[in-house]
């Protein structure tokens, strides 16, 4: 197989065979195909497309370029999102599910441009340790129910040599691309079910409800094919999640959450992707799983779980009974708001790029995070405000970067006169 | 300007500017763009395509590239095939329109895949230096009236990384991208006119009229825009052209077609394209041209050119006297009819790849040429055969080739019970 030919095939709209694509992906990950043909081959899959066929062998061959995980566990599952701006929910949901039963064996990343990541959240914990043995981590998930690691470099190498390379040659936003690399990383993980966050809108990579949902639908569809059970929510990002948006200032939402004391739409996402999650790994049907994430808040069995989790990580767990030892970022700025009305929209990626300025991200993958810094979001879509009322507080350890934060957030904002109908946070449900 | 924005661009359908397509090829050149990048940006462009604009702007980012020459000549021309099999016109084309008073400066290349290249085939003259200095090609220009060179390294030099980029990321048969390829060499030239020779056919990189027609009259254009005096030829090639394809062979050919020899395609198109060329250059109008061509051959004049052409660089001008002196091949195979019939067929790509296989041409760019091997054409499309009636024979060096080659030949022929009459050779002339 000459794989020049093989691009030739794609770029001329064919399908490929399960062969062809099992080669490209193998060769690849070891080396034998340069970087110029599998961008040219990439961008050919980016405007040609993929079928069901090619996207389950793309997956598959993704999943098994590396080791795969078997659990000798029951109920063992993982959530997925495709990334957001405040979406730190993760934090609060694996210790929810894990006190009602489930085992939680989440792999999570770092922030990628404007959207935080799980990782850089539980790492603003002194002492946090992401980066486990695998046998330590079936050791967590067993023990404590809920273990939270970063990607090991053996579970599908070749979607991390692949996706720095679609990074860079303009071939992301593909959903046969997307489905691929999510599912062939969340497929070696090895676990039985698992319940996937697609976020839709202007904070979102998926920017329409439509596209968020073809997303949904063919990772449901090709997870179904692997054998996994799966579910998936389209959920609204035409909005910051919840009130923080930041690495340390996630962690405390999410503890807050634990107790009970969250905004309500952060609970709404938190409550209902944990008892989905408890569903579909066969630990109880749909009402009582519902019912046992809402007592193991009131119990304060997951916040347990929580500080367990952290402490088996070498997490100093006086942070979670204690947040406000959180380090505080040294400066900070309210932003007010322009004039009286209605926030009629938010481009929530603004908020995401606003956060990345103060610190909370990377602009480059070398960067390192300011854990302190990030946004308070005061008031939301649909929130009345009056002129010179606070709409958001900014923090950085870098005081030179408020006054663009400042502008970024302002620029983001737009209102009306009148209240417009607030979107429904969970948009779709797709089983 | 980040560079992952502008393939992103493109890759959504937009047009590029003049100054990204500007920034895109001279980064590029300089080493500032990772090949990786490129040959995303360059399937982007095979399968959104490029506007007129656009073309221009990466032809004439093309030319720019590298050095452009300026003759202080009138009258300077240049013709280019778009590559075929046996087709080298070339060599008496050049001689004919030096002796009737045009400036012939020919970069030619060498041979490609399954078609020749006029510079391959000039080294099949003992001696005969085609790499020679600046200064040197424009004295022999001057002197003689015509010279044939390699491409330099100094002219355009983006197209030359770019060809081997698309080569091997399966974007090379698209119309913009062969325009600015090879208009940005031909206009680095710096010649008055330039007459474009579009294969059409089997043996070509075009495999029907349409396309060729769309590439000549997209060639046209950009060429008209850049100020130069240009037109086409669509020729037939789902035939051989002449009865000889291989280097020495081919060389043999323009002799006698300089003697007035030639087989009448071969002739008709060596004719056509050379009257062609010095009524554009301005030498005199179209009757006379064409009055003047036949004088040249008629008179000597033409082939006395040649001569010169050859001893000015450093060919042994003994084997232009006496062809007979070419090294003949060691193994000879004639193919033979298997059945009566009309030639219904050729598929004029196969007899290119015998001759390649027989070692007429390169499997890779380092390999050597065999310039005796090629292929004596002696029935072609059109023609009745009888049962065991010669149609080729094949030359090479190397016995054990000469089997497959027949193979090769006797299935690239269908053949019918009556004749079918016969295409143009000319389908086309573009202005």
């Amino acid at each position: 197989m000459r794989f020049v030919d093989v691009i030739r095939k794609k770029r001329d709209g064919e399908a490929l065979s399960e062969e062809e694509i099992e080669a490209f992906v193998s060769a690849y990950t070891a080396g034998e195909i340069p970087d110029y043909q599998a961008s040219a081959f990439l961008m050919a899959c980016f405007l040609r497309g993929l079928n069901d066929e090619e996207t389950s062998a793309l997956t598959d061959a993704m999943m098994h370029s590396g080791e795969v995980i078997e659990w000798k566990l029951p109920h063992t599952v993982d959530k997925h999102s495709t990334g957001g701006v405040g979406d730190g929910v993760s934090l609060a949901i694996a210790p929810i599910v894990a006190a009602c039963g489930g085992k939680v064996a989440m792999m999570s990343g770092r922030g990628l441009g404007h959207t935080g990541g799980t990782l850089d959240k539980l790492e603003s914990i002194p002492g946090y340790c992401a980066q486990i043995s695998a046998d330590r981590f079936q050791e967590i998930v067993k023990e404590v129910g809920a273990s939270i690691i970063g990607q090991t470099e053996r579970l599908a190498p070749a979607d991390k040599k692949l996706y720095a390379l679609r990074d860079a040659t303009g071939t992301v936003e593909s959903i046969p691309l997307i489905t691929a690399s999510i599912l062939g990383k969340k497929l070696a993980e090895g676990v039985d079910a698992l319940v996937l966050d697609v976020k839709a809108g202007s904070g979102a990579f998926m920017k329409t409800e439509a596209e968020a949902k073809q997303l949904a639908k063919t990772m449901c569809a090709i997870a179904g094919k692997a054998g996994r059970r799966v579910s998936a929510f389209v959920t609204d990002m035409d909005r910051p999640l919840g009130n923080a948006v930041g690495n340390s200032l996630e962690v405390i939402e999410a503890i807050e959450c634990l107790k009970g004391k969250a905004p309500d739409d952060y609970t709404e996402l938190v409550y209902a992707m944990s008892a989905e999650m408890l569903c579909l790994c066969g630990v109880a049907d749909e009402r009582d799983c519902r019912e046992r994430v809402v007592r193991s808040v009131e119990d304060g069995s997951a916040l347990q779980t929580f500080r367990r989790m952290v402490e088996m990580h070498g997490g100093d767990v006086s942070y979670i009974d204690d947040p406000s030892k959180f380090p505080r970022a040294k400066h900070e700025r309210v932003v007010c708001a322009p004039r009286d009305g209605y926030i009629a929209s938010i481009d929530t990626e603004r908020y995401g790029l606003a956060a990345l300025l103060l610190g909370a991200g990377r602009n480059r993958k070398e960067d390192a995070i300011d854990h302190a810094a990030g946004i308070s979001v005061l008031k939301n879509t649909g929130d009345f405000v009056r002129l010179g009322e606070p709409i958001a507080i900014l923090y950085s350890n870098d005081e030179g970067r408020l006054k663009e934060g400042e502008q970024t957030l302002l620029g983001a904002i737009s209102y009306e006169e009148r209240q417009t109908p607030r979107k429904p946070l969970i948009l779709l449900k797709i089983v």
